[in-house]
């Protein structure tokens, strides 16, 4: 499998920031051809002192890293990315990214 | 389910990061109590012409915060912990973290 991390910073004003990521924003993404799993993760904590790097990572996880190629070539790819700009204005967030294959280290 | 995101910066020496984390590190995390899945990513790829925030990305993912915190009674959580803040010096890297429930957007 081959995620795509989208890593939020925290919005001036969380509570319109989390209206507007679940009804319009995270369904965008649920939509994206090939798209195996979306875990949503609102990083509100940390451990050992540490404060959360992140307000909120979201997983968007395909079988290959070909695979989240093809989805890049999709009118709901296009919607999802024009939406996350309008919210990085929108919102007053910072968005960055990080992307590779997933190894189970459980196996 | 409930997930804690290790995240680590580029170390100088790739390789020999990457040599202990395999055969060292992520083994210890592998032993943890109550540990659910544990999905390895060496985030090397970005999308949108951005750079990838993190070198690697680790999810540890428990049924619950209570299971977790559970966990950090445990020497085996003891040992990791050690072993993380042996890697920060030896291989002179930023680790950070962040923990949240984790919502299926798929659903």
């Amino acid at each position: 499998m081959y995620t795509l991390y989208a890593l939020w910073g925290t919005p001036p004003d969380p509570a319109a920031f989390e209206d507007y990521y679940w009804e319009t924003h995270a369904p965008l993404a649920a939509k994206l051809p090939g798209i195996r799993e979306l875990n949503l993760v609102r990083t509100s904590d940390a451990i050992e002192g540490a404060e959360s790097l992140h307000y909120r990572i979201a997983e968007l996880v395909f079988d290959t890293k070909e695979a989240l190629d093809e989805c890049q070539k999709s009118p709901e790819w296009d919607a999802l990315v024009a939406d996350a700009g309008l919210m990085v204005e929108r919102f007053d967030v910072s968005l960055g990214n990080a992307a590779g294959d997933r190894v189970d280290g459980l196996r």
